[in-house]
């Protein structure tokens, strides 16, 4: 197969390296052109780049030159990992110009004909870019988002529980890694012998995304009708690197014991995986039964950072059910998800 | 006044060195005894205790001989700080021989005849004293005991919003500190980069300590009929060195406001403080406005340690209300704990 | 006594706080003036300042409005926290308008005619000013700096080694905290489960300073005859909040036992102390014998701050002597250090 | 090629994880045999173990059952990560019955006829074995050992420095991973916001380890003539997970310029590599010229953990060269460098 020639905006951050370190160790895809700011443009990227991953600045883009963010790189598809502030209009420009665009960045999240996808739960979603171009008038290009990094564990871990059960409220704390807030992020002042209790504008999102993603794509709308259910949220900042745990309750319409929510978990079969997608993995949602895992450290890479890892299930003396799961942030919940949103739809033949 | 005379029981560990370092300082008691294990017993305290906060071993106490833990001991009142596995019959042998016995251990804290003291919050629970003696025989001597670490902070916050709106359930995850695993504690490799989703057998306290605490004494049966609320905990240690941070969310059976909520946090007043306990503070809960408050580092030494702040009071989104609370676990949460639980008993004449 | 009113530059920041911290609770100073950025200007102090010590920000100064770093404030003296690139002409102006200016920027350490100071050490150095203010013309005005933080506590210990065995080579390696860096300073993803090897211009400030704190002065010349010794630093960040650790090996011009090393440092004697300086400790040298410490968390704040603790006195395998020194460095290594120049020179008449 | 039967001594600790770890990765070698303490003995290594990497615990090890370590295992060298107070006795007890054993462990390291060996810098003290085997009545057993963690990163750089310009004095000072403590080891209480300058021992191997792997086999001694070089440590204990920093000062017999340095450093070629042994890598000494590096967290896992890198090479004021020098303790520092030792002998056709 021939690869896919990709696109990488707002390069040289920190989601931005995750993605070209993913894209290059990619079978599918090859790395053809890379933006950044004004700061970096017509710089080579191994130079504008300060890069912080463990692995080095893959050789194969080094000598890459940075370009500005204006819609005519040289390649078949676009990941944005553009802050949130900036990614707005630039998306839509590079959708006009007939890019698909697939974003890591909230600016489009919650527009009504946007999915946003999490290809192992509501891959049907996708159909919404009927009308998202035909809205729009684009012809080729489109808009596609995944999910803030508190969402995506989280939400695919009660996908195969709101199917079996019915999940009507949830109650979560979430212990998020540093590298949730990009670089530099948190000082280190803030960080050493503290927790914050605190994430400008985390909460609202896990309010809301999880019930757009659970929701039902309703064609005739041309849009989603989120899911019923109620989620209260307490996001926090921890001192771990990379990895975000959260201790989640649950309230289900139906009863179900500890050993079937279990055995939901463990059934829950990935649709990417099953089309060949590269970055998808046998095992979505791993549950492990020691008492003190999953643990952020031990657990965050499992599956290469693409499984989530669920943990502690047990009876809630509040609710139903109640469990531990860990995601990683910048892989699951950030580059690599959007890389797999790129998958399903070359997989679908949506892309290119 | 005289000085009470203090005995430390388990004074060479963690919270024993906290009874000892809180004693010293405080002006209504001297310490005269010190026990510790078989291999520290006959040496003096300087040398047989590695001391680990960050004041210097006061002097004076360096040269107190630390004694075996039988009851013999020349004081008005021992503290312990015994391991819980071996608390049980050694705190009886003292309350049998005579000595008011201020417990830091969880051995006894359920126990029908027992009373587990916030002296803020339930000093009335002070008169299950003359059913335990009548009951086990003992003359002067009874056993008081302080809750866990982790039930403090939150069931303080708990005390007036249950007395003003009815506390019916309560959802909360706890991030405590490492100094609550007492020394060595948790490994450093398991605690770098890391949030371990579990401490052996705290949730259980954490479900049935509050209830105790708030619920009513039963005169007529000598014990206290636990308030009917439903906790459910998940407990998690992270990377702090002091200060147990608690995200919780409360249904309450009447509706209250945010405002109205904050307001009862704020009139409550302290019974101790009113009576001239020296570690009582006049705010025992400071409320927060700012939106990133209380953290670990920053708030958890307000009021000498002895004061729980609370910020975040929002609505919650499933139940009615949620906040954060942080106490410090060694001091509000066990040996200043203590130390209160016997000022109070002075206060009102029961001690010596 | 009346006390003198103090004015701090740059109050907001890290090291503003930690000035106004000490400052008010030093029983010779009252807090009258406070300057800050544009941004901060003309707002109360307890607005403009995102207050990060874990004690509360004073309420005396909450109040105070922050004025611009213009020279008109109403104080007798006024230390400079301002960032090393804009303390040069601002301090000038401060002290051709008639203030002693007690600074603890990097700007004017150097100058020949101003006194590098730590006041147990060189206090005879303060007779510059004599020629400071002559060829300046300027009045009562006058520029005394402090060290940098990674230089006072190691100059502090070579100070009677060098008067008692003759300081010719030092290596050192130091272990710095975070917060050196400031405010924001070293982002938490630098930080955590790492060390950094490198802190810009660090080294040569100790390669340069201890020779002119440990100089000669040439009342002749107006300058001080730097003192002959080499001195090779390594300087490291380190994940530790406040104190910097330095191994220290030394050669000597004469023979010395690792007792007579000790006996040298436990025999100084702190000037400012016998003056009466109410920051100063009666040790300044705090010598521990125990194999493991000189620790960063437990020992930094021996002596309220202002000792410093030197440990593993042993024979070095290639120069004659090592140990192992800590000091804290906001306050000896910063603030604290200023604070006490001002107390040395209002002990001796110089102020106000 | 028919794979060689490896057998780890000691297989349960966090030392004998990495050797299963990389065995089980490694092209030359199966593990065929496990042995652990009493407690561990007779169940299988899955369920003795409680695996502490972050990759899962290798599928073809989990159903091995974990044997005493006596001297009839079924393999055809075995790995010894048995600690130092017990390793002596059986390491002797192994090589006795015939079987060549590679240790980690610091009992036999200085043993006149054992090789201290690191394939890049000393391979030629394998001719020690002839020595050995002769006086100890043994017939095809061993005894081989790599150097302590804190010894192998310094000794590497300074192998090419010591042949180009001669080594005669040295300065290190290490800041040492919390992984080098084994497990439990450091408690995090000790750990957090801390810096220990302290480890038991480690010192006096960084005094005598390095002189003995730089120095001479005499062969009609049947011993190593040590290096002429005179070596003072100081060792400190950091908080980050594996990765020795060490910051080194050197006097040469010979001028040296940095770029000449540099220039050694980069010149050097491995031995192992160059006869094919997988765990080699073509570049051992990575030499960076950033500012600011190498730094633990993002080189420690360069070459993958077996090579070090070298960084701020740069004059010293004291003596002729500088620089800071990273390891991985666990892989380069300790069980890859065993494996990397087998490795060689097998390609030297000395095993089995």
């Amino acid at each position: 197969m021939k690869r896919i020639r990709a696109g990488v905006l707002g390069a040289t951050g920190a989601v931005g390296q995750r993605f070209v370190e993913l894209l290059t160790r990619n079978p599918w895809f090859e790395v053809t052109a890379l933006t950044g700011s004004e700061r970096s443009a017509g710089r080579r990227y191994g130079e504008a780049c300060t890069w912080r991953l463990s692995t080095d600045c893959p050789a194969e883009v080094r000598d890459l030159v940075v370009q500005p963010s204006e819609p005519n790189l040289d390649c078949d598809v676009v990941f944005s990992a553009l802050p949130g502030s900036m990614a707005g209009p630039i998306e839509e420009a590079y959708a006009a110009a007939g890019y698909p665009v697939l974003s890591n960045a909230s600016a489009h999240r919650m527009d009504p004909d946007v999915p946003l996808l999490i290809p192992e739960v509501n891959p049907d979603h996708l159909d919404l870019l009927a009308t998202q171009r035909a809205r729009r008038g684009w012809d080729r290009g489109c808009i596609v988002t995944d999910p803030n990094c508190s969402t995506v564990g989280m939400t695919l871990a009660l996908k195969p529980l709101h199917d079996a059960f019915g999940v009507r409220r949830v109650v979560v704390t979430t212990m998020q890694a540093l590298s949730g807030a990009g670089y530099p992020g948190v000082p280190a002042m803030d960080s050493l012998d503290n927790v914050i209790p605190y994430i400008g504008g985390e909460e609202d999102k896990l309010i809301d995304e999880p019930r757009k993603i659970l929701g039902t794509l309703d064609e005739a709308a041309g849009a989603v009708q989120p899911a019923e259910m109620r989620i209260s949220p307490a996001c926090n900042r921890v001192a771990t690197r990379d990895g975000h745990l959260e201790a989640v309750s649950v309230e289900f319409a139906r009863r179900a014991t500890v050993d079937e929510v279990i055995e939901a978990l463990r059934a829950f079969r990935s649709v990417p995986h099953a089309l060949g997608c590269p970055s998808a993995v046998e095992q979505t949602i791993i549950v492990r039964t020691e008492p003190d895992r999953p643990q952020t450290r031990l657990d965050r890479d499992a599956g290469r950072g693409m499984a989530i890892t669920v943990g502690r299930v047990r009876p809630c003396e509040v609710f139903d059910c109640k469990f531990v799961v860990l995601s990683h942030n910048t892989i699951r919940g950030a580059a690599g998800g959007a890389v797999l949103n790129a998958e399903i739809m070359i997989a679908k033949g949506m892309i290119p």
